[in-house]
């Protein structure tokens, strides 16, 4: 009989501990997940999108609770390489939930205003206020990949960085938020072809911009930036989850499990009932 | 044969010119329009509901090319009384909608540094941005209403703060925002129960608040008021329509309906190719 996948097996070790689930966090590799495998699959893809809905209904009910308390608050980050499936994942696996209480905020290259202030400074405006699901499509994380990639930060400053961003992270999760990380992992081949599918079709046009492929050329270097900086901030109140992700229902399915859990370990009530409406009649 | 509905019939007349749709800006009166009314229902619940998820996916559709484009933006008003079914309509109509091209504004009490500037000021910051489609849950309405009903604001000043509304508007429409205003009309007798119903559901005391009983004992007042400020300030550029909401499904299915045209009058296309992505292979 198959073991049965475990989410925890997906997760990076948590930095500075040594050990975690096992693994040596130094001894993290990126290569050691298949990115086409299916391991939460109901195994079809009829079945995988009963199951996205149900999941997706209790996450409606859950996120219903943390927006009626407004204490509580919770991050998904979501990364991946381009073509990676940010934007489905959140159209797929937000389906059900009520837009109200949810907030999808997508970080672009950063303009010259924000240039002009430190890297998390237009992050820390984002941060999801108490009673909000707020989605980071793409993050902070892109002001560490990308100049570290075209070289434009050395490695001291990577470094630093990387503290910064942990130091960042426990201040919000101090203050009330449970943050979740997820890497989007697709193989480059999966990548070729997705970007293929977007040049040939000339409505997906305005999703593509000619740098995709300057990008494309430096896969390796983006991987290994990715494994490190996946490595040296994936922490007990900030983990990163690596989520195969060739196949989208699958990717879908697997986000939305781990939200579900973290929603669910959340122990979300509604707030207790008001004493001054007990018993009133309205006129 | 029963006359087709035409949602012009339910479209407040302009200010300013005399005529529209046949009646008297002057003239036009809330208690013209019946709360319990279904004129754009399709006849049963089911029927509504099929409808309403054609109308969805076709918002959607539409949707995806505004936020292409990123030339033109959408702002959708929402207004109504207590309980007329804001929130509702909002997670019904934007069922079928990508999250990533909408964004939903909440507009509470304002705080301490909104009141220190002019009541504007934070509506103009979350003004839609080209390619988004925003919805204002309340809005810079809010800020006539309430202080005119009670009393924090004379005659005059509401007349002008009528007149910055339909200025400010007419700014937004200037820089290609297309908006459009819905008045979600229920009947005093519909707020009650719906009060009620909240009040006897301990898990629904958080969207009430014990100020809401006292509201409701302005019911005309508050009925006078939106009569006001709807005749002063429906515009060809920024029209109010009123929404016969007793029945939520025909909220539902008009403010659809009525979106759907505005989206469909603006003839919405993909963005051109781009040239330099012919006939690219990905290596």
């Amino acid at each position: 009989m198959p073991k049965q996948p475990s989410l925890d097996d997906f997760r990076v070790p948590y930095v500075g501990n040594g050990k975690s689930n096992g693994k040596k966090a130094g001894k993290f590799s990126l290569t050691d997940f298949d990115t086409a495998s299916k391991p939460f699959s109901m195994g079809s893809k009829d079945a995988d999108r009963a199951r996205l809905s149900e999941l997706g209904n209790r996450l409606d009910e859950l996120q219903e609770r943390l927006h009626a308390q407004r204490r509580q608050r919770v991050l998904l980050v979501l990364q991946g390489m381009d073509t990676s499936g940010k934007d489905g994942t959140v159209r797929a696996v937000f389906h059900e939930v009520d837009p109200l209480g949810l907030r999808i905020v997508p970080f672009k290259a950063p303009t010259p205003i924000e240039t002009a202030h430190d890297f998390l400074w237009r992050v820390h405006a984002k941060a999801p206020a108490a009673g909000e699901l707020t989605v980071f499509n793409r993050s902070h994380y892109e002001d560490v990949l990308v100049p570290r990639v075209l070289g434009q930060i050395d490695a001291a400053e990577t470094e630093r960085r990387y503290g910064h961003i942990r130091q960042f992270e426990e201040l919000l999760a101090d203050a009330g938020a449970t943050i979740i990380k997820c890497f989007l992992h697709i193989s480059k081949d999966e990548q070729k072809s997705r970007l293929q599918a977007r040049i040939d079709d000339p409505t997906k046009h305005w999703k593509f911009d000619i740098s995709d492929i300057e990008a494309r050329k430096l896969w390796e270097p983006y991987q290994e930036a990715y494994r490190d900086a996946l490595a040296a901030t994936s922490t007990e109140y900030a983990p990163w989850y690596v989520i195969p992700a060739d196949s989208k229902s699958h990717r879908n399915l697997m986000v939305a499990e781990l939200l579900l859990r973290v929603l669910e370990d959340m122990k979300l009530e509604y707030p207790p009932a008001k004493e001054a409406l007990k018993g009133i009649k309205v006129e």
